[in-house]
């Protein structure tokens, strides 16, 4: 039974949102909504005016045999800067300060709208590069990797730091943690990864960059390549970091533990 | 200025999608469109319909002043059956055998198109219940908590085997790991979950059942309440397993590292 415009374009347009940066064919749309190709390309026309005027996403169009349509999740420079300013005001909250000067983010790690947007903000980064894979630390990184995952399209690899037998066969590289000045230890399962990967690396959190530097010894060992890294936020670090190009969500300031107040403002991801 | 339908229904399903199991008014949406409220009433039942017909999920209307609508994700029995049935088949690979019969699932607890799914599975079983927070541990249960929690719009805690700095104060417990006999400790950070909250917890794997017996003791001195317990996958446990209530996805049925094979059924999920 042939579908409606306005049907089609609801199951289309969560069709879409469901499988980005996949190229689907017009073939595709046209068996499963039983219409003609010529109707399916009216209705594509109109989902990338609204994707774009709405701010969702960007709708390609490939022509050709092997052609179809892309869609590329991507939030606009201003809902992203508000949103940021937004979490800068939260993190700064004097009730998340934790002796040490470190901040309590776990309970903004752990809420699915949060995550949604951190997600997408850091895949808007890197639309224009090809990521094969996203790569982070255990354990308070995944929740960024997967976020980064769903809207690239691109699987997520966990480094730990302890060995699990559920890993099989793992690949390990010791790295300075900066912070700590201690020589660490991490791993990754050999299988997870494959050799010549563009990988994007993640995290939650950066101070000196040690931990980044590892995975980056990690990606060496792979033969893989790095694309670029972003973390949710940079703290300020008095010192030389290990890694020197990466992006940042949010930049930790100043934290005063004897006034108990802490200074968090967007990092360094609108300037790049 | 107003927006036609057919932009409206694009616009509207993107949202809808990403504010799962939220009340939204209908004067949000007239507002958004600057259309009359018995046009945006129009366009809800169209999507509803769509949704309903390619089992994306219920739309829910609330009728009266405090109204509006809900939707909430869920996924038909049959396409479940099938996705259920394909991941046995690929657990059943028999290069995904490890030393001790342990199983490798690390590649695919990475992929986004799979977590998609098993969220939506997963979820599913519980959108009659209220669920506050989805709970699991460190780190292979993140993804799935993560997945499920994005569909019933409930943030996540992770419980730790090892206290963070990071984490704040915690509560302890201590739990009999089926499998290995020992005494081990797990730990949630003590502002991550509300008392009261009513939690639903999640697994990558469960044999004796230790591990999510742990996760209850956690519950009870939160005095917390366990609204259920779904896993991805459970082994075939010879003995008296610590948790008798629980929804499996897959189901392990048998090991042999002679003869190299696994044998992954469907789990439990389709008979309760």
């Amino acid at each position: 039974m042939k579908v409606r415009r306005s049907e089609r374009l609801i199951d289309m347009t969560h069709y879409l949102l469901e499988h980005p940066h996949e190229l689907i064919p017009l073939t595709f749309f046209s068996k499963r909504y039983e219409s003609a190709k010529s109707s399916i390309s009216e209705d594509l026309a109109i989902a990338k005016k609204i994707f774009k005027e709405r701010g969702t996403g960007i709708l390609d169009t490939i022509p050709g045999a092997a052609g179809g349509v892309v869609f590329v999740p991507v939030i606009e420079k201003e809902e992203a800067r508000e949103y940021i300013n937004a979490l800068a005001k939260r993190l700064s909250e004097q009730d998340r300060l934790l002796p040490g000067g470190y901040i309590y983010l776990t309970d903004l790690l752990g809420q699915p709208q949060l995550l949604r947007q951190v997600g997408r903000i850091i895949a808007s980064k890197y639309i224009n590069e090809e990521v094969d894979a996203v790569m982070t630390v255990a354990t308070k990184g995944v929740p960024i990797a997967q976020a980064v995952s769903y809207y690239l399209n691109a699987p997520f690899v966990i480094v730990r730091r302890d060995s699990k037998i559920t890993e099989g066969p793992t690949v390990s590289v010791n790295y300075a943690s900066g912070s700590s000045e201690r020589i660490e230890k991490m791993e990754l399962s050999k299988r997870s990864l494959a050799r010549g990967s563009r990988v994007l690396v993640v995290d939650d959190f950066m101070k000196g960059g040690g931990t980044i530097n590892g995975m980056q010894g990690l990606i060496d060992e792979f033969d893989a390549e790095l694309v670029g890294v972003s973390v949710f936020a940079e703290a300020n670090f008095k010192g030389k970091r290990a890694v020197t190009d990466y992006n940042s969500l949010l930049y930790v300031k100043d934290v005063d533990t004897q006034t108990k107040t802490i200074k968090v403002v967007p990092g360094n991801y609108f300037e790049n």
